[in-house]
């Protein structure tokens, strides 16, 4: 099969979120992808095509089973796996993407489970956030080799992340999703996600200047 | 002047980012459209549509000005502009916000000051983060329209935050920086950019999966 772009995947993604937020407001058995279309402001065509990828065909004027649409992107993204990850760097957004994970509702439902959080900061280590004991950097290679795991969750100062970044890949690391302001450079087969917060603020200040 | 569409906002704001990045590791004068496309993974032509629509031209394959580059999009996002701005909810994200904010770094630099933090729990107002004191929600509403404040960023539970939307459009605010994780409904002249963290696992899970 044709791997999925990485709009489509964010698209699917926003299906789903909408889907768990509806139906936790109101039950619901089937959904038409116009109403998709409108909750999310996307194209309707566009919104049948993504669930078409999946293997989704609409019933007509009924629209969308929301159950199977659930499931066949929890399926797609591989939401129904379980991925272990560790979290390095224990400051105030490490801090609040724990918090957010160890909520019932948070990633846990997507799959990923953080099992270590590690700092290079001497008055951090031993301490915890959410329920981690914040650990010494030196541990975590041993750590992420003993459990194969795949994810690294970066959220520390740019400085020092490249140089990290190589540890995290010679350890078997394939995913890094990184928070921190920089360009991260890796091997093919391993996927850096960079979420970067400040991005959001050309929209915003484009709009506010009109 | 047609209004430019949300991804072209993005991506000149990577720009902006990736040349405010590389200036301050080694100094350089210009770059070129392949040096960017390059850096981003993004295609070299849509770079140089992207720049001749915010006015630049390259020279050759001299490439383009740095200097004149980031203007440019300084002056086109808005970033030469000043945004005071109001956060709602003194948690861990609001707090992971403000230290980023705090930074020389950080959100200053597109235009954008944090200058009132607003909570509900008793056990928060009065208390500091970042170098502001938490505020009573009964104090936003006055001190919005005092200070004519356009944007409030919103890093609350769901289920509080279409209220409170509502009280924030009512007082003025043309634009909210929503980090809740849920849809909010708006008039058409106030902006909502949604930050939904949670969209990158859609990416990182998929790799993961393969």
């Amino acid at each position: 099969m044709e791997r999925l772009r990485r709009v489509v995947l964010e698209r699917l993604m926003r299906y789903y979120r909408l889907l768990a937020e509806m139906t936790a407001k109101e039950p619901m058995a089937t959904i038409t992808s116009a109403q998709i279309a409108e909750a999310l402001d996307i194209d309707p065509t566009q919104v049948r095509k993504d669930l078409g990828a999946v293997g989704l065909q609409g019933m007509g004027r009924v629209g969308f089973d929301v159950c199977e649409v659930c499931r066949a992107i929890r399926i797609m993204l591989g939401f129904d796996q379980k991925y272990e990850s560790v979290l390095i760097g224990a400051g105030h957004l490490g801090g609040a993407l724990l918090a957010y994970s160890g909520f019932s509702a948070g990633f846990a439902r997507y799959g990923l489970h953080v099992v270590a959080v590690f700092d290079n900061d001497r008055s951090k280590i031993g301490g915890k956030i959410a329920e981690l004991t914040v650990k010494p950097m030196k541990e975590m290679k041993p750590l992420i080799k003993r459990r194969s795991i795949r994810l690294a969750i970066l959220t520390i100062p740019a400085q020092v992340s490249q140089e990290l970044t190589d540890r995290l890949v010679t350890a078997g690391v394939k995913a890094i999703w990184n928070f921190s302001p920089t360009q991260l450079t890796v091997p093919p087969d391993v996927l850096v996600r960079n979420e970067h917060i400040s991005v959001g603020l050309s929209e915003i200040a484009y709009h506010l200047k009109q």
